[in-house]
């Protein structure tokens, strides 16, 4: 059984706890993965079109995905996270072109914002100007006072998603996973890094 | 005299006490008030050219403007925002295409951050996914977690900026100006709106 999640930028697969990416351009050269039973979830309708045509039996999975929430229009990846943490209560931040952070409690979701993902930072800035087409220093100090442009950039995306992520976890425990899920889990002491946290939804669903 | 603030997508002129803004490519139809004396100062080079053509004798006031920094690469525009101070202690939010905020203690420049402005983050949202390109409801209330699209975007957009604005400002007064300047002060207790800022840092450098 092979699991892929569809994500905006690239398609995520899981067989027998492995896990890989690829681009939906590169598809064609990871045939042999999708022999078998092969179940999806998807946020990206051109990158679904690209796995049913190599894959056509592919299963989609959203519609038996069950997650209680108010929320209008979220998003199944999301929901595929917060089911994957099986009944913690928690925050669920998925760090990837878009930062998701989603508020679970006994198994309810109760609400969630979204952040650019630090990308979709970088493409802002170099979207106002050209003088702030630069590379954001992530790794600036956030308690000194940037006195360089790639620090202040740097500074603006971390710092303003951390205080928002703090701000929102409080003494909840926040589960990462995403591209970036590990470098934010760093700055929290209540923080855990998962990277099968969407697939691991996937699999509760299938009862797997 | 005018002066002229050349932005990253608007001009913006001063001219005895009047204020207004003009895009590059309707900058023929001001052509009266460019008849006098013309100063600027620009992070624009392509808008520059505009003006220049228009008004071959304008000055730019850049060389002449003098602030105490040890940033590298600090915008013209934000200098003149500095300057606009005269002198003053407090934090300098300039809210347009992008969010700068600059630390000034005693006429002394001490540091400062960039965030995207809201279009900015509207734009990064766009970029990620279709499913993301909706408006943003910057009217969301910040106490609440978002169960809607739009507000889940708006509540990611407001609430990182004021959360990092509050985190450098703290006790310090805070001085806005920018389209958004009006907007972020309400939040503000020691918030000031002053729109003409940077106008108020060329007449000083101008000595008038």
């Amino acid at each position: 059984m092979t699991l892929c999640d569809i994500g905006n930028t690239h398609l995520h697969f899981y067989q027998e706890g492995r896990v890989w990416a690829c681009a939906p351009q590169n598809l064609a050269t990871h045939q042999e993965a999708l022999q078998g039973e092969v179940f999806y979830i998807s946020v990206n309708p051109h990158a679904t079109n690209a796995l049913l045509e190599l894959c056509p039996s592919a299963t989609n999975l959203a519609p038996k995905m069950q997650l209680q929430s108010k929320y209008e229009g979220l998003g199944v990846d999301r929901v595929a996270a917060c089911l994957g943490l099986l009944g913690k209560s928690g925050v669920v931040v998925d760090a990837g072109s878009a930062i998701t952070v989603d508020m679970m409690e006994n198994g309810v979701h109760l609400g969630g914002v979204i952040l650019p993902g630090f990308e979709a930072y970088r493409h802002a800035f170099k979207h106002i100007s050209p003088a702030l087409d630069v590379p954001l220093n992530l790794r600036v100090n956030v308690e000194a006072l940037p006195n360089a442009t790639t620090d202040a950039l740097g500074y603006g995306a971390l710092q303003s998603v951390l205080l928002t992520l703090k701000h929102l976890v409080g003494e909840r425990k926040v589960y990462f996973t995403g591209g970036d899920g590990k470098f934010l889990a760093n700055f929290f002491s209540n923080g855990i890094y998962d990277g099968l946290l969407v697939f691991n939804g996937m699999r509760a669903t299938l009862g797997a």
